[in-house]
Parts: C-alpha cells; structure tokens; sequence
C-alpha cells in the first residue's frame, strides 16, 4: 500500500484543512445561505431540481439540533420568497438522533410540518448502519403528516432488498444510493460487483413496486442501468429522477438532462463543510489525486 | 508464468503431503467418525445444517466399495443415534462406478434404503465429465425409490443448462455448484464470467421451475445473485439453502445464516483426504497461498 492509498484509506488524516477546503470548494456552494440561494438559482434556471443541505455532523447537544432545525425553517421560507426549488435534505443525527429518538422525531416533523405549509419536500438522509432503523421509524412517522417526504436506501447495505419490500406498501419515495460510510461486512457488502448489482435490483424492485425512485449515483454505469430500467418498466417521467451531487460531473449532469430525463442536483452549504468534504474526496480517486496535486502545490 | 502458478496450476506435486495436511486441517473434520460427530454437533449448536462426507476417491476392487458403503451405513446410524443432521453426501467412484454401474448402483440403493428407513438425506455428489450420465441415472434410480434424495449440477458444464431442463419433472433436489475438476473445453464453459452467469441462470430455472435449489458457492456474488434470485421469485424458505464448505469464509456463513437463509455446511472426514485437499488448494488462491508460506516456513 502506498501512502496515497493509506491516506485515502485511513481518512487521509495528513491532509492539512486548507488544502480540503481548495478542493472542497467545488462540491460546497458555500459557507452561507446566500451562497446557496445564488447556486440554487443558477442551477435552476440551467433546468436543473435541486435539493438543499445544510452541512452538518452528529451532534450531541440539544441546542445545536435545535439550531439546525431552525436554519432548515429559515431555509424553506428563503426557498419558498425566492421562488426556488422547494426541497431540502435533512440528516438525522444532525437534528438529534443520538440525542435521542423521540427528541429528533420532533425536529424533523417540526420541518415537515413547515414543509407541508410551504408544499415543500423533506427527504431525510440516511447515514451509517447505527442509524437505518430509526432512520426508516422517523421517515413513516414523517409520511403520515405529509405525503412529500422521502428516505433513501444504500445499495452497500444486505438489509436494503428486504428494506424496500417493508417500505412499498408506503408507495414511498426512495433514493437510492450506493452508500459511503465504511461499513464492516456483515452489515454492507464489500465487493464492488455485488454493490452495483443490488443497486440495479434496488431501482428495479422500487419501479416495479411502485414507488418513486431518485437514482443517486454518478457511476456512468448505473446511470445507463437506470435509463434501461424505466424504458424496459415503461415508467413515466414524473415517477423517478436522477441525482448528482453538486461538483461532481457537470457534463454528465447535463447529458442525462439532455436525454430528457429529471435531474436533481444535492446542493450543499454551511460552516461545517469539511467531514461532507473528507468523504467525497475518500470516496473518489479522481477527486483525491485532486488532493494530491494541490498537496504538491501542482495547481 | 511463476514457479507458484505452475505449482498451484498442475496439481503442486512438489508441495510435502506434510505442508497439503497442515493447510487442510482447516478444510476436514479429521480422521475419525468421532472427528465428524464432533464438528457436527457444533455446527448444529450454532444453527448451520450439515452434511457429511466420507473422504475417499475413485476404487477399482470391490471390497474398497462395499467397505466404503459399510462406512456410510454406520455413519447413517451414528447421526441418527447423535441426533445430529442426518444428511450425507456420497462419490459413486468411490462406491464402485468405475467397477461397473450395476454394482455402484448397488451400493448407493444400499445407502439409500437404509437412508430412507431412518428419514436421512442423501445427496449424490458429481465428479468429473466421465460420471456425469451414470451419476444422473443413479439419481433417477434413487428417486424411484425415496424422495430424500438429490443430486448436483455443475455450472461449468456446458450440458448443465439440458439437464435441468430433463431433471425438472422429477421435482429434482440440486445442488448447483461451479465444478472443480478439470475439464476439457468442449466439456466445460472455461470462462470465469460465463460460469458465474451459468450458475445464475440454473439457479434461476430451478426455481422457477419447482425444484428444491443448494446454492453452494463461497462466491459472494453468487450468494447475493442466489438471494436476488428467491427475493424476486418469491421463493418459500423452505425450497432453497445456500451451501458452504467446512473452512472456507465462516463469516460469510454467518452473515448467510443471520440474513434468514438456510445455510449447509459440507463436512468431509476420513484418512484419504489427500486427493480432496490437493483440489480446495487448486481452487483456491487464497489458500494457495497459506501453502506457500507454509512451505516457505513462514507460519
């Protein structure tokens, strides 16, 4: 193992924050919200949904859910004056979840109610494998206030095909995504293969049940999957979506908006942009030999 | 071509039969019933099924036969009286199939009706190209006379695919597997690729047509292909398990196990288990390669 791959193995701990926060700035519209209104418009008036997240880890103090949970009000209002894209996502255990349960079930359908008023969308992240139950518990209490809600299951994780068939009876709305925290192997499958495979059976198993599916991926592979699948379903435009991250791929973004399909691009801003940003920049080799050139002041 | 591949590649006839033993520890029971009877009583405890194997390769005298079927009844009786699983798997070239047919079938009928009066399973293994039709008729022969019985396909086989198709109104027990032996290429698919995709497509018409499917494989895609497959199919639990081999990933077995599968665990004993050995080590890089070290001293 060289000492690149340790880096991007381990965390890449050696990496100084400022060289991050270079590369970061790509995949962050900014530190403030105004950042992300200017992204946002931009964005949309390229024909492009979004979908806005406000940056932020686990926390552990109830203030600072309670702060998160009033910046995502804010948040809808700003949308809402601005006449943008009227959805957000949300991670649990910003708002509170190791708090504890019932106090982060307030948080959240304290915004889905403000969702609801404002005919907004919420979808609640998912994050590691401690989270996927209570996770999916918040996303069918969310789902009886309003219909606007989604969750999203990881293509990594062994219980997802089991997830899905608990979740359709819901006709619920489901990103799929590969997922990226490290797992160990009895929770999410390792093999690269594998990951893809249940992602297609993942997108199939929601389309043919019902369900709204957002494919959330930048795996030219599985977005060509994707395309097969709802033109083999004969599934209608407004049943599912594509998703990209902001930053990553902008051709790409445009080619499968050019192919007449919905593109959703995962808008991110905040103070707290450097854990979001770590994990970009492990999941992807391109971005990391993004972080190696500027560790050698190459560019 | 390295020294190694070629060690691992034509049989490693320059690898110690004291260095094959010490790696095979991990893949027998042991020598002994008693061995066998005790690993199977702790794989039982810990919720695996099982089934055993008497070690043993192809015979050419007659007493080497009936002892082997003598073997194989007394082994019946101690599973019985143990109350560990009673399920076996037998070689017909080591009850005499290259003596002559009438005579294995004999042997493997003797088997079979001390089988059915004590409600044991009995699953005929294959071996290589050479047996697979009288193997085949052994089977048929044997399901004449109790249900309890079953038989194995070979995924590299290219006729694979035609056999199901001929066993399938018997409501046949398979279990499918890659295959081990060498075989020439007008026999057997050499492909890597092709032989996962055959696997899967005869899992995949076993079920759907009735049959009672052992998906035995330590492929990890394979396994999340064998549990697509019952998901999409809706297969009962009852009409498929997945099968390991003693030593090989028991972490997978217990994920297979913990996910709500049925998992089996081929269990092998006796003195001869040179020949059996020398095979997992071929298969198996990963193993190659504890030979190696083993060879080299270094552990």
């Amino acid at each position: 193992m060289t000492v690149f791959d340790s880096l991007v193995r381990y965390g890449m701990p050696l990496v100084p924050k400022f060289i991050v926060g270079r590369v970061a700035r790509r995949y962050v519209a900014g530190t403030s919200r105004d950042d992300a209104i200017r992204m946002l418009r931009s964005l949309n008036q390229q024909g492009a949904m979004t979908t806005v997240d406000v940056l932020g880890e686990e926390v552990s103090k109830t203030e600072l859910a309670e702060d998160a949970t009033r910046q995502y009000l804010e948040l809808l209002e700003a949308l809402d004056r601005e006449g943008l894209d009227r959805n957000i996502s949300v991670k649990p255990t910003m708002l509170g979840l190791k708090i504890g349960q019932d106090f982060c079930a307030e948080q959240v359908m304290t915004i889905v109610r403000r969702a609801k008023e404002l005919g907004a969308f919420v979808r609640i992240d998912m994050e590691d494998h401690t989270c996927t139950d209570a996770t999916l518990d918040l996303y069918r209490l969310a789902r009886q206030e309003w219909e606007q809600v989604g969750v999203v299951l990881q293509a990594y994780m062994r219980r997802t095909v089991a997830d899905i068939g608990g979740l359709l009876e819901l006709e619920p709305n489901i990103r799929i995504c590969k997922g990226i925290y490290r797992e160990p192997r009895d929770v999410a499958w390792p093999d690269f293969d594998v990951i893809r495979a249940n992602f297609v059976y993942a997108v199939e198993k929601l389309l043919e049940g019902g369900a709204y599916c957002a494919i959330a991926t930048h795996d030219t592979y599985l977005v060509w999957a994707g395309m097969q699948l709802v033109d083999r379903l004969g599934i209608e435009p407004e049943r599912y979506e594509f998703q990209m991250l902001l930053g990553v791929d902008p051709q790409l973004r445009r080619i499968i908006m050019d192919s007449g399909h919905r593109l959703r691009v995962y808008v991110p801003f905040g103070r707290d942009w450097y854990p979001y940003s770590m994990r970009r920049l492990r999941e992807n080799p391109t971005v990391a030999r993004h972080v190696m050139r500027a560790m050698l002041g190459l560019r």
